[in-house]
């Protein structure tokens, strides 16, 4: 058992909760999984059972209250995640809460405000910045390998949509989709993004448009320091989980390509074929889940600034919140008109 | 020697002029150059020395003028092909014509209105249809082997700018680099833009920039069927010409990669590397150049309909006049705003 | 905590075993493990203590006199494996054993001898049976995907040649690196090997040739359903570890290729190029190690036949002897030579 | 119209012979085709007609009694290749002959006499020397980009086997079709080849059985320099023509892959796929029977040595006939066995 193990209770033990259950309990050393809560109770229940966590509750107050856990990780419902670390906050725990913070700018200044004020530390779940492919990408690009960035496309597709029940409460496309990848374009350009321009549509379930939501989107950037980024979305592909970006630079570019189970490749008599790349998130970026939970970790027990904060997640609403403006009002929409040159929300 | 043969006149022995001669003489049968011209002597002379061509001239009057010279290949500089093919025309000629046509709506209104009436047949030099790995995006496209479209993604970069007085000459880099990007968005998604909304900036040399002109953009684009599209371009790319398209279907996706010289794969102690791509457009295009003369040759013998129009040349500008007026107002410009209804100039 | 729970003992804890013992502890559901011995006392209590392991001995008899333990895994020095067998067998413990049983076959008899009069199970360590890329090729194969088997190729090639002091113990290229791929070969053509013709040298390190072996090897099977198959093999592979198989049938080919740590390409001025591929068996592997001990756990639980036995172990021991009798003799060597018909040792 | 023409004349108009009169004619500066022979006249004719050459004759005596023909190239059925060779270098014709020389060392002996008596240039036909991929291959070995080579590996595979007409006057499968790969490995390793051992079956067609010959067959190499080979041939891969190559050096590898008509990559819900590689060798050598030409054409006008030589010719043959009594004798075969030290046949 290490010198240092760092004790952690876990809030909400959904899909996403019990796959870092699972990390924690298997895959991180250093962390001691101490409690699980879930508004189901029987959720929580199994959760503690499968990874022998001592304890299980309904209530989150039960793992706020506990003396001995100093950091908590939050996998509860969206409109959840901003009360609850306040309230972690207050309580001195470190916290590690999922995407995104809240769906409006005054819920997360309310929970900034507090983390800033416990001093705890406040780490967002994007996890793609862990992913291998795409650290290569920055690591690349803040070491110089391809000069100076000009200009950055990231494509980002799910294999099939979610249910409607899913689409009414995800804020939409930008805030729900997008925003990994309004992340993803900050982390590997280092700069802020200026201006936002998004065309979308409803082209794969008229059952989204009628819930208000588009399916398919491609947004374009301006970056503060002149790089002209592009996102691609869809609700839909067929062929799998489409996650890749390319960056252009004065002195080369780099890309990354799709993940596959395996790496073997067909020839018959009427094509050169491979399987379908990794199906979904948990498969795609399973590593990254891990190594994020890691970083967090590491932060918490050494004293290090955490890998993302929450201001990476203030600004990711906000560029979600700039693309469904641009797409209502069909015009380039300014960051400026949201935030004011203090930072503060305009 | 082919049953039939079509007779051939060529105006303008530059470099275009010239690779269109040697693909005349040696790749193509059942044609016969007959005369060439260029306003320096010398380029004539030289052309029609190195190719066996019988007659040279410094005045492509004389083709014209010529009885038995049935076609026309145009690869005079941009601000004579409108003329030229209103001339050609009224002498009866067929014509094949490099783009663009015109740098303005009026002077191809006028050349497409003179070959209307003569009744004579006009193809567009967009030779990057013919290519065989576009060809393929096409056809997968018409086939339904994707699906309905909803996306569409081209990349398109030159490995290293030309020179400021190309670029004083080109209209700009829609004009210029984009045009061949808008008509192959055209021709892969089978619709026409409605609108047009660019980014661009001067990020590769200062130069371009004092000569009026940008050398980076981002183009997104609005089909009339629905279908979002976006061309990336840049004037350097240093590891060679890139050129790739990308579909997203309802069914699937088709892209397209690089062509390069060999396949050789090399792994030594520090990476699994290959030779860079084919450099430009000589190299990269060169079948596509003889297989679009194959084309207009077969639509004239046979008296088919050309593959590229005149209408298509004229759409092709339009886009890049609607992308310029974009980047000047810093909006989403529709294409209406240059054309009303019945396809005519507003 | 799954319902049923195999007690598993651990014996050497060396790199190998330390991981196996890392997987079992953290990876692998249904397994507890109780109790890990090592010759080096030391080597035992550190990995016990990493994994949370109840008991640490330096005398594996501990282990087979532990009634509660129901299998062992056996990762000691090569030299013991055999004995241990027959120990573990006689105690009435289901094994899992670390290539190859032993370096003869009079041992290995013994030793399978012993196992089945036990009517325990035994599972060999030929772990890359369980790697998705090569799982992919047999059920291609077993699919009839590529319809009937007509040549086999593959390459097996390490990033750097081990101590010598390794070498001296390996028993040879043959016993040591190729009786991977011999088990590899039987397994994707599902056909016993009849005949092997050996070419080898030292061209990698002088000092492997002093020591009386080989470092470089190039092996021709035929196989009894008539398949031809070469295996390539070398000692260094300065661009990392190269492990792929190509197979060609009447109806397709199917082939692997390596893995890669990211997906980053990245073009510049001199080259396109990745990183290099995983390093050695312990990152490309990975999950193999993992996927092969759920199989031997799910095999004792349920009572299933094991995945790879203890004749494949034998049949792969006897083709490395038959490759360095090939080798010594420079002729190909019939398998019969060493097994008769009734598949006893000639 | 190039300052020198080499004035030449072609035996032989059949499928081969008009790929290369239509090369002559169109593609390659600097020759001038005078006259064309075929014992069919009819073939003669047309192939004169078709490629404007002046003359056609039935009789190829014609070409070597013109007193303006300076070099023939022989595209003749193979039994004649010895004769007319020895004909042509006694009228001081330069040669170039497609390969083989003859299916016996005597007659290739002397016909190899005559030229050396006659002194002209004599090139052999293994156009694949000349091909991007292979030369990039040849390039990196020169150049020691891998290091010492070590291993190498050569697919060799045909899409279909002829028809069984085109066997029995064939040579077999390691004179007709290995042959070239033979002269492959020779080049790519830059070593002679001491010994051969062949394992080779009928698994495509039984009539290729019944005409006494082997489809399938994998061949090891050991080089007089040490390097370890093996070339895996098959008269059907029915996914097209498979011709790769791998050279494993001290610093490296270098490997090919199959060569596309396309580069479009199609993405649906079952696979990942493309369309198959170009389907035979008219098509992927399509560029390599140009440069093999044209090298030749710049030997004869230069007075260069040429690339392929006599030398290079019979050392083929002696491979295949050296592979042909392996098989027969199910054992490793020196090439010493054919040839004493002074390089004259044992």
């Amino acid at each position: 058992m290490p010198a240092q193990t760092l004790k952690v209770g876990l809030i909400g033990a959904g899909r996403i909760g019990r796959m870092h259950a699972g990390n924690l309990a298997t895959q991180i050393e250093s962390t001691e999984l101490v409690m699980v809560a879930d508004v189901w109770e029987e959720n929580a229940r199994q959760c503690a059972s499968r990874y022998a966590i001592p304890a299980a509750t309904d209530d989150y107050h039960d793992i706020l209250a506990h003396p001995e856990i100093e950091a908590v990780v939050i996998c509860s419902s969206t409109d959840t995640h901003a009360l609850i670390i306040e309230e972690a906050a207050r309580a001195g725990k470190h916290i590690f809460c999922e995407k995104p913070i809240a769906l409006d700018l005054p819920s997360i200044d309310r929970a900034l405000a507090a983390v800033a004020e416990a001093s705890v530390k406040l780490q967002l779940g994007f996890n793609r910045r862990f992913d291998a492919s795409y650290s290569r990408v920055h690591q690349a690009v803040q070491a110089g390998e391809i000069g100076r960035v000009q200009q950055l496309h990231i494509i980002s597709r799910d294999p099939a949509p979610p249910p409607i029940s899913y689409i009414n409460g995800s804020g939409g496309l930008f805030l729900d989709m997008t925003i990994h990848d309004f992340d993803m374009a900050r982390f590997l350009v280092n700069s802020e993004i200026d201006e936002v321009f998004a065309l979308a549509d409803v082209m794969v379930d008229s059952a989204i448009g009628e819930a208000g939501d588009v399916d398919t989107a491609t947004i374009l950037l301006r970056f503060n320091n002149g790089v002209i980024g592009t996102i691609e979305n869809c609700r839909q592909a067929v062929y799998g989980y489409d996650q890749r970006v390319e960056v252009l630079g004065s002195a080369g570019a780099i890309r990354t390509e799709n993940q596959y189970a395996n790496t073997a490749i067909i020839s018959d008599n009427h094509s050169v074929r491979r399987d379908l790349p990794l199906h979904f998130y948990i498969e795609r970026y399973m590593q990254s889940y891990i190594t994020e939970i890691e970083s967090f970790v590491d932060a918490v027990l050494h004293d290090k600034p955490v890998s993302v904060t929450g201001y990476d997640g203030r600004m990711a609403l906000i560029l979600g919140l700039a693309a469904k403006k641009s797409l209502a009002e069909h015009r380039p929409v300014l960051l400026s008109e949201f935030i004011d040159d203090a930072g503060r929300e305009a």
